[in-house]
């Protein structure tokens, strides 16, 4: 047995125990003619003595233990002279007799501190080194605790996890496949799964009711910051429900992960459909923790002689809290932010609003008073805040907006991480239209059921469809998404006649499922969280890198197994493919 | 809302409620001016009435009704006049006042009944009908309550699931990988992982102390009945252990779900090595449900003229129970059966042991009453037994003994399904000889630790050294198997070497894991159990194949989504390869 506690374990109870610890040597201070280290495991840290008159010997071999190695120790439990209330083992030391040396370690390329020098690169490649600081470590236990709190909580509720396959068929539509040679059926692939949605919906024409999984995902994608191209979800379907009962089920969920996990007490989420969602915050996931909303401002700036907004489809404006106490410099600044080629506007109106009612903006030369009170009405603006206004084409300045909005509620300190905020989106778009291939794709998958009351427009006016499709959206960041299900074959191949699908093209991939659909398919629908997500959401972060325990990096490497590699020649030989 | 309740929920509590019922028209049954549906779905079945006149309209669309339909129903709980006590429901039925049709089926290819008619392939590529059985939905069912229960269990225990890539590196050493092609690195590959054994030591020397994962793991391997290339491990490791500590823990995790999920109490888990297993049941994962252990006979047999045995490594026999029963021609038919070339045996010996005490052999003309006595001493044999002999090269003949035993203990009903007689298998040889390659490979995997009092005997008798590796054993299927880990550099090395690795080759490979022990590694082991095979074995099956949701056939095919398949040529050209 190599330890009898761990290191955070021992109290002022087990004063006078005999104890064996095992754990990495974390730090060492010599005092006179004493020695103090700080054992460490995962659990904690133990404060070990060494004296150097009473066991010269022991003591000398301490003072050259170097950082990280890893020993075992045999000692008394002695209660502190001066206690460490930060430390969970604040009120004892070890008295160490023995001192064993498992095995030695060479200097760590960066401080296993929760302020590293590392940076990301060394970081990554180290990763069983960054494990070891607090801060990551930490991130790794609490994914798997809410985890486990996710698969209790639907257990409870009577749902089943079915492992759904991973080496699956490629169906092109949506994102690209990762795919995978068979050997014993050679020209033939695999793919992975982009999600488990055609097996979910399977299940529950196989009558399994309700369906969850805690999955890996994979998606061949060019990766922007903070994408994997695998990826973790919380998947769920279930049969003869509506979408109510669907947001009722997920919304307790998120409710007790909430309360179990971070001790937050959520009333009802609010909800809002996507249209309002575009107008207040333009943006599909608002961040709802701080107002700053836009106000629309068409009727009250296009009356006059400023082209610039005349000629504009959309002019909105957002009020920034005390943001009259901006310099001249500042507001520059804030210009130069939005006309960055990542936001994209091409400049920016601001109006002062002064502490004594009057209004001070970039365009009096076109507006008095009385319109740019007006401005201020619309925006909710009140004396000492700034008014931001851009206008151009509508979804590209409600997007403009959308960023400034987040970038100062992030400045202002109103993106609080300890703070959450969620709500439901709903009523998505069944169809969006896509300019490079000049068709369109569904906004959500080719699965999602069109709200009945739009089904008239889907051949005059496609891009006006709902559908049964919503979002759960947690400070800012969308958490999960799902939709009600076509479970009817005929309503299924009309939707993939209307996404461009031949009829033969929708056989060959999916005609599984639109035959399974005509065997008894039960009225179903689900929804998908993103774990990744949902968890550094949780956590208070919005990285979702130091959640995950080897990511990849955006060249989609694994920098410490140092892969994708070369492989042996032999093997694509086995497999008949040829390197181009 | 579909439903109040589900189709199992309804008792004689409910009676005179108003009720919504939503599932699968199962079965019905037209009695005079009566027609009873069971209406069907994962909770159960309940028993609607249909009166032809009372309400002529409903109970004339209710006699319409396909199997399988599915339908939704508004009506009154009534006490049943004929109770039925098989049916969870089957005090009540539902006097129907509404019926609605959500989606009509066609006749399913085959009966949805625990006996079906429907072979494997149909059930295959019809699965999401074969689920709706009650037989596999129960698989399904329990398979998640133990994975559930499993993670529960490790959770308590302060295991942490960590969730490890499995876009990884290929390592050609043991079973064949499956690639991924990278379209970002093109020329390179990913290889999904066959274990996450690499990166669960890692996790080790990251310190996460006790890690555990329910994971997919894959084997491109050709497959025999009864294994799939995509299988699920339930992944352990932990540090500062020794092999009693790994011992104990899985003991308690199996024990616990032999009581919790099956009501099975079983005392400490008898334990035996490997060369005894090997002697007393010419097998490394024995089922000691029952007896009829091996009895060797080389010194009783090799005395007499019969060249047969005298030219054998090993004579070597077991005691069939009450086996003079057996006719001749019975005998004769085991005798072919051993000859089949899936055993291999070139012929077989046998005693037949007269109640009288007397003794009548195949070998008469070469053996006499005394010794034949000694035969049965050594097997064990009673008046009325069938001795069964086999000879010849020792590994050979054990497995040809092992396979008559396992088939006579089938045949004589000791192996029971609902019995359950786990067991540790010890002391493992560290290699074995491969006669294809002609050098050794590693038995466990390359990361297993030798024993320390066998290290003396890797340079001199390689094959002697014997391993810290351990097998779990249940019912003659090895569940689980694991080891302790070399966690040291120049250790690792030597394995390496020793496994025909050039430096260079391990560098290459396993450099990261290498590096990795240089900081500080502390002592780890751990097990994996084969969670397919787990669940079978509970649930009292030894077939894999209906506890998995969606399996692949012995071609490594799905044939219901039909996979793998051809993939579009400009995905290739992505990716830069071409087929042969």
């Amino acid at each position: 047995m190599y330890r009898t506690q761990n290191c955070g374990e021992l109290r002022l109870a087990h004063v006078g125990k005999e104890v064996s610890l095992a754990g990495w040597m974390h730090k060492s201070r010599d005092l006179g003619g004493m020695t103090f280290i700080d054992l460490r495991d995962r659990y904690g840290k133990t404060q070990l003595v060494f004296n150097m008159e009473t066991d010269k010997e022991l003591c000398g071999s301490a003072r050259k233990l170097g950082r990280e190695s890893v020993v075992q120790v045999q000692g008394i439990v002695r209660e502190r002279s001066s206690k460490n209330n930060q430390m969970l083992t604040g009120d004892i030391e070890i008295e160490v007799k023995e001192l064993k040396v498992l095995n030695s370690a060479k200097t760590p390329p960066f401080t296993l501190e929760d302020d590293t020098d590392g940076g990301e690169e060394l970081r990554m490649k180290y990763r069983y080194l960054d494990i070891r600081r607090d801060k990551v470590k930490n991130n790794l236990i609490f994914r798997h605790q809410v985890a486990l709190e996710v698969r209790k909580y639907l257990s409870d509720l009577d749902f089943i996890e079915v492992e759904t396959p991973y080496l699956i068929k490629s169906t092109p539509e949506g994102a690209r496949d990762f795919i995978v040679p068979s050997r014993m059926n050679q020209g033939m692939f695999y793919a992975l799964p982009q999600s488990p949605q055609t097996f979910k919906q399977l299940l529950m024409v196989a009558g399994m009711d309700k369906y969850f999984q805690i999955v890996k995902c994979f998606r061949d994608e060019d990766l922007r910051a903070d994408r994997q191209p695998e990826f973790t979800q919380i998947d769920c379907e279930m049969s003869f429900i509506e979408q109510e009962d669907i947001l009722n089920v997920f919304e307790g969920l998120t409710r007790h992960l909430l309360k179990t996990l971070k001790g937050a007490d959520v009333e009802d989420f609010p909800r809002m459909t996507y249209d309002e969602a575009m107008k207040r915050f333009g943006n599909d996931k608002p961040d709802i923790r701080f107002g700053m909303e836009f106000g629309e401002l068409n009727d009250v700036t296009q009356h006059k002689d400023f082209g610039v907004f005349n000629s504009a489809e959309l002019v909105v404006g957002i009020a920034v809290p005390a943001g009259n106490q901006y310099s001249r410099k500042e507001i520059d600044q804030l210009i130069d932010w939005v006309k960055r080629p990542q936001i994209g506007a091409l400049g920016m109106v601001y109006v002062r609003c002064n502490d004594d009612g009057t209004y001070k903006s970039s365009v009096d030369k076109f507006y008095d008073q009385d319109d740019l009170a007006q401005w201020a009405e619309r925006t909710g603006a009140k004396p000492g805040d700034l008014i931001c206004v851009l206008s151009g084409v509508k979804n590209k300045v409600r997007a403009q907006l959308s960023a400034l909005r987040m970038e100062m509620g992030e400045r202002l300190g109103l993106r609080k991480p300890d703070e959450f905020a969620p709500l439901w989106v709903l009523d998505f778009p069944l169809l969006e239209w896509d300019e490079e291939t000049e068709r369109y794709h569904a906004m959500h998958h080719p699965f999602t059921s069109p709200k009945t009351e739009d089904m008239a427009k889907l051949d005059t006016d496609p891009g006006a469809v709902r559908a049964n499709a919503y979002d759960l959206v947690l400070n800012g960041n969308e958490i999960g998404g799902g939709s009600i299900r076509i479970h009817d074959k005929q309503m299924q191949a009309l939707m993939f006649k209307h996404l461009g699908f031949t009829p033969e093209e929708a056989k060959d991939q999916f005609g599984f499922l639109m035959d399974a659909f005509e065997y008894g398919a039960p009225p179903h629908g689900g929804l998908a969280f993103g774990l990744d997500r949902l968890v550094a959401i949780l956590g208070g972060q919005e990285s979702i890198r130091d959640f995950i325990a080897f990511p990849k990096n955006n060249a989609g490497r694994d920098v410490m197994i140092d892969s994708p590699s070369l492989i042996n020649p032999e093997q694509l030989k086995e497999l008949g493919i040829d390197l181009k």
